[in-house]
């Protein structure tokens, strides 16, 4: 569900700027859960769509909970979100035709939690500390698992051709977006 | 925590029409969550109040679910927020000064969990049905464990003076809003 593989470079950047890396994830986490959670405020009469994310925004509410357990475990303190310039990016190119944003939503956060799966499990492979490892392992597997939910629940509400046409285009933008963007020491 | 009790004749309505009071509840913990989980955005560096508020933002999305679950049961549909002037009304009086913006911002989230403790128990003794009777009374219970855990944190973070006479003036501004506004079948 993602065209193009990270930059090689960004797994060193990401190790040596690791405390930075441990912020960032803790606020994506965060703003998964948001972002569920706005799905269920703005569709609330999708009995499926209501279920599944409120639980997921639970799933995300734990992992930022396990990620800032880990920063305090290493001194490190949340600081102020600093925004998201790539998944910004990937809003941007959202249409507002009310019968497709839902779709558009549920889509983009599927190709957003596959690049997380893949830059997560990039840590689990690179991080020396094997408890560190075993965690970003964990988490990468579970990514993949929402992806796959966003996936299915816009292929559920949505005319299945269309939304997997619609899936393609976000996956190429996905990439077009990432190539643009530096390397930074962000999960994305 | 409250000044004053609520009018007897809610209760009355709240039976009367409890579907509408089931779907305001379920939005009245959806926000609860949301507002928990904003405190965290406002002031990451507080590691208590990250830990304390991002462990009550899953159990209200914990609750959420409980009641959507109880609305699916019975048939009813959730529907789109409708806003909450009670909470409005509250979130007006706020001040604005950056050091006691957030002593603030606890107080009136402890002062609403107060009023949604006396009201669920409200419901609680009397509802006929004995499963949602003790549904509501064991989530009564756990809204005044809430209240605590705001003024706590107020006081941890505050002046323990300063905070105990803003807690108070909220209070009674709580009993003042209140009296205002129509009695409707709403949690608040």
């Amino acid at each position: 569900m993602i065209a193009t593989k990270t930059d090689p470079r960004w797994v060193g950047v990401a190790l040596e700027r690791f405390d930075e890396v441990l912020v960032d994830h803790a606020h994506c986490e965060k703003k998964a859960a948001a972002t569920a959670m706005a799905l269920v405020a703005s569709y609330p009469e999708r009995e499926r769509l209501v279920r599944r994310m409120s639980a997921l925004a639970i799933e995300e509410l734990r992992h930022f909970r396990a990620v800032h357990q880990l920063m305090r475990a290493r001194g490190i303190v949340l600081t102020r979100d600093e925004g998201d310039a790539y998944v910004k990016a990937l809003l941007q190119c959202m249409g507002h035709a009310a019968e497709t944003r839902m779709i558009d939503r549920l889509l983009v956060s599927g190709v957003i939690e596959a690049r997380s799966h893949e830059r997560l499990g990039l840590l689990a492979d690179a991080l020396d500390d094997p408890e560190l490892a075993a965690f970003y392992a964990n988490l990468s597997r579970v990514e993949a698992g929402h992806a796959d939910l966003f996936v299915k629940l816009a292929l559920h509400y949505g005319k299945p051709d269309e939304t997997r046409a619609r899936l393609a285009e976000w996956v190429k933008l996905e990439a077009e977006i990432l190539a643009e963007l530096p390397i930074r020491p962000r999960i994305h």
